[in-house]
């Protein structure tokens, strides 16, 4: 193995596929289209607005759903049906409660026990995002009316059985 | 209470200035000076390079460590022993190695059960970072040879008995 990077089990990046298309569907209201899962290269900057939410438990590391600031403002306007300003605490509240609510509902698909942090929102242009080395980081580009945004899987399964999805 | 936050336990701010001091002395061989303790105006940012490590269990919320670049480089330098640039995956992973010892040191003295998620490391000029809503984000201003950094502790203990420090 040496500096070979450990795989992301694929089930684990459909059940963010699915969750994302899920939350966006029912609860924002917006239809999204799922591009092919690609690796993401190391250090390379996210989209503008980024909500970060660590697994604990028999999943560690992080998932980060990243947006155009654009499109953060369209998704989450549709999401509470109130109007936002960026840099405003309400604004990145309703981001963090979007990204919990999808990293929430493919945590259910795991069907293992893992829990899930507070959602911290990064806003800023060009901001990197660094996380576990040891895993491949894999991003999820999607688009929906609002524009791009992109589901950034960075984990690692503690325990290798498969998980169920 | 309504609106209003609720406060952060003193002990636990205490133990983020003692464990950020003996971390520094102790594993890098930097001295620093700890200011006194500040309440962070909402949406303001942070420094150009942090390392965020959320809590899980008895204690929610994250930490966040934030330094000037030259500061940040000069620390971990100082730290591992080798030279970094910043757009490197190795300089934020000694990045969140450092702020992963900050926060599980402080947490040793918290004296109850809270778990620590694997560090993400943001790099950004200008970068905001948002979190928990109900309580403070208490700064602590630090300075060393290297420059300034800030510890940003916004957590909530869940069991309200107080911590023994």
């Amino acid at each position: 193995m040496g500096n070979q990077k450990e795989q992301i089990n694929p089930a684990l990046i459909a059940a963010f596929v699915k969750s994302t298309k899920n939350v966006l569907s029912t609860m924002v209201g917006i239809e999204s289209t799922i591009g092919k899962p690609i690796i993401k290269v190391a250090e390379s900057p996210s989209y503008d607005v980024s909500g970060i939410v660590g697994f604990t438990g028999e999943i560690t590391g992080s998932v980060v759903v990243s947006f155009k600031e654009d499109c953060a403002l369209g998704i989450v306007s549709a999401f509470t049906m109130e109007e936002y300003e960026v840099h405003t605490e309400d604004f990145a509240d309703a981001v963090g409660e979007l990204c919990n609510m999808i990293a929430g509902n493919a945590k259910k698909d795991f069907g293992i026990e893992a829990g899930i942090g507070i959602p911290n929102v990064v806003v800023g242009k060009n901001h990197v995002i660094s996380r576990l080395k040891e895993v491949p980081c894999v991003v999820i580009p999607c688009e929906c009316a609002n524009g791009e945004f992109a589901v950034e899987v960075n984990i690692k399964q503690l325990t290798p059985a498969p998980v169920g999805v």
